[in-house]
């Protein structure tokens, strides 16, 4: 009768997942601690599993690699002694979309590898595009792989690269690789950081104390104390050490950068900075452009808890409209739960999410939320704001809708589930029987992140193909696979 | 060098803390999950650990008892299988204060006892004032103590009542016990629950299906879909049957109720109803007449997250000062953490939230908090708000003072801990060192939860004993312990 | 296809299984660290599950219970120092034959109870024959239990006792006990030790530096250093403290002993002494008796391991035919293991033991073992034997048949189940399918003990109920729920 | 004052420990399941860890590995049904002997590699005398070794070979390899068996049903009922199939077998059959050759359990003095154990064994023990028999001085460790106290297992290396690094 239901991590709920989030520090006391304290604040970025290698002079290369949360796993005493020295750098991740049956640990970064000239570790946030074709050339030369990991083929290349130092074996290696890439590693005495040429995914750099970090976002830099000095640009690689700091080299041709639109929208946290610009402002920013594109008669503004939040703000500031919690959300919210009878629906929502009732009651509620991607959360969270009394529901969504899967490193469902790729938002609305469903629009958005211009269609600022099915870098391996691209008439 | 320290649940800093939430089931199948999904909906009211008793025809009662979160123990069909019947009661908790040392989980409700007509269980939620007295009479008699726990007297009380039925034993029991009281309690057929005269922890009563259900808040009512019925009265007593539902009995002299006031301010969940008000809009109102009594020019209002969310937003509707997210929680605090090195400072504070340091930079900021305890975590929220460049700082606190201890059923420190119990507001502001500092007054607090007139300075319409220091039971354990009442001069 | 079966601790196959064993000391630094050693020592006698209660003069008694064998529990040293002070007690056990359900952590000894006068801890081993009567008369006063356990009525019975004080509330209690019992107890400052007036189960004093120590055997002594004093006599209280020693009392009418023949054929270690006489020689001699009683003409003598090795070495060194190992016990059995497909047959035995198939091929083997209860083992057994090619197959068993239960403290199968109790020697031979199968006789059995003249039959020296069926005390409880005393026609 | 300290397995003290036992099937169903049972069996020569790989056509290939018994790991239904498919390998491990830090889990064996043409798991029981060398090499060829052992490098070499077939690239792969190897390995199909040229390690065939099974012993077929064929010859590689059978290959070129002569001392069961031989006959006979090589007027013949046993029946025997278990050991004797104070010494035997004081005292003792390595234990034993009254003690040894290392997969102490490598018998008897010690002779052991004329001088008929230094494979690795090979002086 009763039975076990996967659910609903804050960020779970048909919701777009980042995949990976990557940190490292050089030149500090115990620096596997600061790695521990840096993937807690990038755990939005991805909670299935983390890992950290940390290397000292005497003990050498330490590693630890755990399924669940940092704060579960990284904090006892006993397993962070077991990872000294002043050189750390760590992963936590998401499963890969592509694998078949659940994670290994084997899976979980930072790779490693002990080459003749001593030994690297590697963590990497994106998704190699051409990772099949490595990973079959490797095999064929006699490469063994441990992992189902598109970025195990990075450390294999390095491992038969020509070259005579460490760094640059990464760069030989990462010139064969196609897609989107951040990477950090670490040698015995360096830490290294390299993005792609289009930067999809975000790194910056920080400076604590003597020593420096690498992150994915800035807030991970403020909870250690670091200060924020600048982002690693798109096609950089720095390669840093203790005494002699940052050093910058280029390994890639130039190209035009096209940062990955959706980290403002959804991903990063709202108190990071991207390319100078707060999140949360650039979100709240949003709402005040959609409540401008898509103004409604109502008495109240309410986010959906907690990603609709800084738009909700903005709609409510631009339109006049009252802010209020109409939903409340259960700050114990675990990873699954039993269903006691069948007969109680929409329990994955419910368990996290409950409705202000005595606050709806007969009122006309807007729900700002920051994306639609399946539909199905929307359609309980209509049926939950109906059943507390409201007199309308009407939805307001903080990106454009999303009609194609990412293939940079990002959890997207197959394109025939995503319901911007068969419905118009015309029919979304029907779909989801509510008064009125409105997409920000892509000028919208590209606006709202200072673009004021708006979206430039030649030559687009970011990446954007969640939205455009506009593809910066060819997905080769998911062609291969029978993946069909936007075609000229669409 | 480094070290574990203990931190930070959503609700720990420097808060008072609920030490129970109860739910009880008669009348469904498997009641035992409507029970976990009941106690997850109360977790806010006691984290440390929960108990489930149920019982059925065929195997009798059955009983788990574990530490931590509901989700994470009462989740797994293999435990919920051990709990079958149509009938269940459990309790969550805080460890109790005056405990010395750490809880035991034979300190983890429902108590059960077997009587010559059979078993009964009981969760109890509030603080028995004259439990020591009992206790040293009870064992005198020859009763065997199994817990540290305040509430196992009760069971002890009905063991030896002369009383040839269950319910009416545990009258006789209830007449004999002071202070605060809201019991749940379950017989082979029955679910009965009792408040204490005075009503001061909340009890309400739902309807589901063919059954009932008995919970601290309306909020564990919605999870389950449960319709709420009504609250159980002061002094009231309910016996409630599958198949003769609910018979109501005043086993007490009557009373004039006295509430506690607190649940409107902090302990209960901001979706759940009190008394026929909305506790979110309350607390709205409540930052409504702080913004009434303590206006400041400023740039910006930020809640101190979670809990000064409402009282924030009301603040900033009625001032006209834009409401902002300042602050922001990291959604994957748990409960212990490694501190890196001494000279990161404020860490505890510093996991858990972060500062939006680009909206805060130069701006004047209104923070809104539910209250100050001891005023540590105060002094930390202050500090990241000036490293982050706040021009300058304004607190408004959504309760008056907290200037005494609660014997109640809350865990409050010591009263010379208590920062109100030893400075005035002026003096608590240089303390703070912070621009400005107010509180809320009494009559303000009672003019939110609806009492136009204010506080009935004769007869106070609630318990508000931590802020005014009249207590409406005498804690006649604690002063034998030494504890001083206030005087005539105070 | 595949099961998980459960099998064959050393000494579970079909085998009686002794469900105690019990420790104490006084006058040690770090008491309870004796205590794990001497539970370790006597784990031959329950393996189910061990406590352990220590007492220290600041912080008071401490507890700690757990599932599983004391090695992989009782060696943590952060569980052992909960566990400080000079004077702890401790106890292991089998599961009680009669509970229905699986044992609770609840259930496991010792038990613990706080009197007015201050705190008392028993460790039980034996069966209280009248226990529920017991327990329903203090349901009925108003105790509550905890356990399902028999021995919980002593800690109740004391707790109503009218004394002064512990050691005279235990006299109280234990004069209101029937059956058989050696008990364990300690207050704050004593250790205490009784036995029953008859002595069914064993008890020693035993001597080490300014300290004492009482245990079940001898062996356990010789674990932890400590010199053996002498046997607790039956029907004598001793209470023992570090100052003043050892207090000899007599709370019972005196009877003539009956000690448990059975400790000396299977339940005590080889190692231990009782009533001056080592197991292994009383064991060895059972064998040389065997010879006298039971010849045959054979190739070689081979034990059962490992609890019919004595014997079999005697069988041997009498008759005069070889001594070998023709069955090999894997060292590393656990607790439960997976049968791979049914085909596999007699698995629960072969993952335990295995024939060695060379030296028996071929051969007539006589196999000495202690005891049949169901004869499923000894079925399995003959069937390796004769797989591996032996020409004929000769059982010798070192204790008459085992045709009645205990009700003192052993677990054993009902009546029907035992073999003995529905088929003669002959008509066990015919179903086993051996050559031939012979028991040693009572007379046989007392001669080996060092009664010279055997058994007295008017006044048996020994308890051998399990043999003769007659009960030295009236197993009230087991009569009332249905069981037949042997009548003057058996 | 209390410590951990590490002790104790029954086989672990002061003992030479085998590395490995490996074991397959193929052609069962879930044959998952009978590997689990094998490496129960085999549990004796590797206790740290174990693991499984198993190949099912439609899952493909799966894999776990864990520290700890098999009893306690591959016996849970929720693992063994990840581990589909009817043909498995499994490898039981002590760590390895020159590893420095704990064994990783990365470091348990079956090793895995994916090829061009499909996947391959290998077992490896033995020791590559050039690993370090191959590993170098392979490393400067951009191989990415994941453990610390020798045994990656079969694997690693087999992903470069040039050959289009698995069988054959491991073919190609072991005539790079030198030093002792059994290996088992498994492709989808095939299971493949293959003995070094000189046969050291043993590797067994047995028939199952319509299935086969490969494993270091015989032990481990009985345990499945599977039927023994043959040993696996010197130099051997059989390729099984389900429905080809058994095809036999002969990769090397032939040379004179050296089978290592301690498996039948020590590191075999007494159960298995070598070379067509009863190990437990072939122990017996030593102490037959001992008894008359070094007899001493005596009362008792006591094996130092358990592996002394045969020996010691087969010196009683021979001398006619009464064997007699003199030493106790404990059945619940498990890793580690608190030492209670520093004053108790020797529990680290303690724990484990415990004389017979009554059977001791007084008598003039013979202890026959298999083997003295630092000579720590036998010391240890000595006092605790002195202490229990013993008159006299004279230690017989089945086996002739240890005074070399081994270097084919036997964990052995640096060579100074080696009591015999400095000691010469009657200086050995002088440090250990006692009042005779006699070391069996190598022709006396050579004639024990069968050898009428005793150890061929020329020609060895074993490899005998830990007693002659006579190493039949130059252990290359070992010489690097500083070892010093037998002079001619010696």
């Amino acid at each position: 009768m009763s039975k076990i239901m996967p659910t609903t991590d804050p960020f779970d709920d048909d919701k777009l997942r980042e995949e990976c989030g990557i940190f490292g520090v050089v030149g500090v006391t115990d620096a596997a601690n600061f790695v521990t304290l840096g993937l807690h604040a990038l755990q939005h970025r991805g909670q299935e599993a983390g890992g950290i290698v940390s290397h000292d002079a005497e003990q050498g290369f330490n590693s630890a690699r755990r399924f669940g949360y940092v704060r579960d796993n990284f904090t006892s005493q006993s397993l962070m002694e077991t990872l000294p020295g002043p050189l750390a750098i760590g992963h936590v991740r998401y499963s890969t979309a592509g694998s078949k049956g659940p994670t290994q640990i084997r899976d979980v970064q930072p790779f490693f590898g002990e080459f003749s000239m001593g030994g690297a570790a590697i963590a990497h946030n994106g998704n190699i595009t051409n990772a099949d074709a490595l990973r079959r050339e490797l095999i064929e030369r006699g490469s063994i792989f441990q992992s189902s990991s598109d970025s195990e083929c990075i450390i294999h290349l390095m491992a038969r690269s020509l070259q005579r130092n460490i760094p640059e074996r990464m760069e030989d290696a990462l010139r064969r690789v196609e897609g989107a890439f951040s990477v950090i590693a670490m040698t015995r005495t360096k830490l290294i950081g390299v993005r792609d040429p289009l930067g999809v995914r975000p790194l910056v750099l920080g400076k604590i104390g003597d020593g420096w970090a690498l992150s994915s976002e800035t807030c991970a830099l403020d909870i250690i104390g670091a200060e924020y000095v600048r982002e690693i640009e798109p096609g950089e690689m720095v390669v840093i050490t203790a005494d002699k700091g940052v050093e910058s080299i280029r390994p890639f041709r130039a190209r035009k950068p096209r940062f990955c639109i959706f980290e403002h929208v959804y991903f990063s946290r709202p108190d990071s900075i991207i390319g100078g610009r707060s999140v949360y402002e650039t979100r709240r920013q949003i709402g005040v452009e959609l409540a401008r594109e898509a103004p409604v008669d109502a008495d109240l503004v309410c986010p959906v808890p907690d990603s609709g939040t800084p738009a909700a703000i903005g709609y409510s500031q631009e339109s006049g409209i009252p802010y209020a919690m109409g939903i409340i959300r259960n700050q114990y919210m675990g990873r699954t739960f039993i269903e006691p009878t069948e007969q109680i629906r929409n329990m994955g929502v419910r368990l996290k999410l409950n409705v202000n009732r005595a606050l709806i009651k007969g009122k006309r509620v807007i729900l700002v939320d920051d994306s639609v991607v399946r539909g199905t959360t929307s359609r309980k969270i209509k049926e939950m704001i109906l059943d507390a009394g409201a007199a309308e529901v009407h939805f307001r969504i903080a990106s454009p809708p999303t009609a194609w899967p990412c293939f940079y490193g990002v959890d997207t469902p197959q394109r025939e589930k995503l319901l911007a790729a068969t419905m118009s938002e015309d029919e979304m609305c029907a779909h989801l029987q509510v008064n009125s469903l409105r997409f920000i629009s892509l000028d919208g958005l590209y606006r709202a992140v200072g673009e004021a211009e708006g979206r430039d269609r030649k030559q687009p600022q970011y990446c954007d193909a969640c939205f455009s099915g506009e593809y910066p870098v060819e997905p080769a391996d998911m062609i291969e696979k029978g993946f069909k691209m936007k075609t000229a008439a669409e």
